[in-house]
């Protein structure tokens, strides 16, 4: 199998040390990537993102890796989004308080307050990527969040909208009833479900935001992901953590799967689906939702040659740790 | 506030070293406790639980604490339990695999092939206790088990069934619907819904069998609970863990509750409901509805003064730990 351009559309690379421990995987395997910017402090100004940008550049150890920027949503003028539109892709909404480092994110959703920064953003084409949940219950926080979604989708049609890592048969359904609404779907979701969780022993490296829901649920992501649907673009989310924030009181939300995400994609859509679909999903739809261009083509091969998914990457314990996987990727 | 022989209906002492480490905390407090027999290899016989009932003796410090030994449910001879009957309190029902040492459990709830067993507890008047739990989605196990419960309460109308550590709102409502269910409900599960395991961060030391539920399930336990209904008693389902096994990849399941039960206890009823109350859910249900008595009362003297909860008992993180209790036991 044989992809082109993999795109990456939903990243957390950290920062220092854990940036450069992680970043070649996903460099080596990706043409590009959407870099989220919960660092803390959060990334929302354009000189702080563009030196984290060259930090991610100089750990990638390969020049053929775009990392595309994302600002922390906060309420933007027009004149400063003009001006900082050269050096991102988007921009990140986190509601306050829903994920990791998202305590200055954004509390109140009513379109008076958020009008100025989105009509502008929707002027300047800068796409609006958001977390979607509320702060209910935590099985219901993702499909709470649709009316919120809808209300924004209408609002501002000339916005377009990714709900990131989308979780829900809700979310699947909503976005197929907006044509401003866009979504991201990780490889973790396409896999688990809360069974995996903590049906049977507790597994904190499979703890993550939002978490992966009911079977039904599942079924729909993977409905889309599979028919390489023309709304729905991969992102990880893969979001490392050193194994003392996993497997501990207070374990840290997030799944590290970059290392693997695309082998084990490839033998997701093998079995399930096929090429086609897996290039639409990985790449095409992105690049056409976005109107993304490269200067020239990075294709990456996938071997048929069994492999063992390493125990730990440094202090990371990644996405099915020991397992073994049919694909490996070569450029 | 004083309680009359305080009673923990659902207790787990394990063996060895940590019964050592637990079982005084619980002899301490209460005056009596139904201990599960769920060790490896499973107490089916009356030999290996007489054993245990001396180890536990030997290990609670105190002569005025009754173990209530129960047998691992199989399928039990006539005379087998007839046998038995003066050896123990309960048989305890694990469905296969759905707990913690649940492997040799019951896989098949056709009436027809527990019927022999049933049937002759029902004339020993021998009460049931069932792990109410199917194999189903994590958030459904206990809910889709209430047709099962139906089903026996049903077939074996004489026969006393008590579902344990009932979580949802739809066991609250059961019980009021078949004469001969009863229920324990544990303290963890008046307090906690999932968004406490996992809502936030992931606390590894909430994860326990069955998984907290909703709000709505929580205040329906409550409501019973707090009105000392008569159907209800309380059994902790204490379940030490070491730490090494709780802030793990793969996480026991278990909340170790007992040394701290009785103060919580007085907290919450003394803020949702009264001292009758609790007593009755704490004691007067359990010896109506299974006909105890005992020799002498041992009266539990629950006095306002703040204590820390320790971090760990030995290498046992408890229920609630560090936080303040603003009541303390004495005899």
């Amino acid at each position: 199998m044989r992809l082109k351009n993999p795109l990456d559309m939903h990243l957390h690379l950290r920062d220092n040390a854990m940036l450069k421990l992680v970043a070649p995987f996903s460099a080596k395997d990706f043409k590009a990537a959407v870099i989220m910017p919960n660092l803390i402090p959060p990334l929302c100004d354009i000189k702080s993102l563009k030196e984290y940008k060259q930090r991610i550049i100089s750990a990638c150890g390969t020049e053929d890796f775009s990392p595309l920027m994302t600002l922390f949503y906060q309420n933007y003028e027009y004149d400063f989004l003009k001006e900082a539109k050269e050096h991102i892709f988007a921009i990140k909404l986190y509601p306050a308080g829903v994920t990791t480092n998202s305590s200055s994110g954004i509390a109140n959703f009513d379109i008076s307050s958020l009008k100025g920064t989105l009509q502008a953003m929707s002027e300047l084409e800068i796409p609006l990527l958001i977390h979607g949940e509320t702060n209910d219950f935590v099985m219901d926080r993702e499909a709470n969040f649709a009316k919120i979604y809808e209300n924004l989708a209408k609002n501002f049609p000339n916005l377009k909208i990714v709900m990131e890592h989308i979780t829900t048969k809700r979310l699947c359904q909503l976005l197929k009833e907006y044509e401003n609404l866009y979504a991201t779907i990780t490889l973790h979701h396409l896999i688990l479900t809360l069974d995996d969780v903590l049906g049977g022993k507790l597994n904190p490296h499979l703890f993550c935001k939002p978490i992966a829901k009911r079977y039904e649920d599942k079924e729909a992501l993977c409905e889309l992901a599979f028919a390489g649907h023309e709304k729905v673009m991969f992102g990880s989310d893969s979001a490392p953590h050193p194994l003392s924030e996993k497997e501990c009181c207070g374990c840290a939300a997030g799944v590290f799967s970059a290392p693997l995400a695309l082998p084990l994609l490839c033998e997701l859509f093998t079995k399930h689906s096929n090429e086609e679909n897996l290039q639409k999903f990985i790449s095409d739809n992105a690049v056409k939702i976005h109107k993304l261009s490269f200067e020239k083509d990075k294709i990456i091969s996938l071997k048929k040659e069994k492999w063992q998914i390493p125990s730990k990457y440094g202090d990371v314990v990644p996405f099915k740790a020991n397992e073994i996987l049919e694909f490996k990727t070569s450029l």
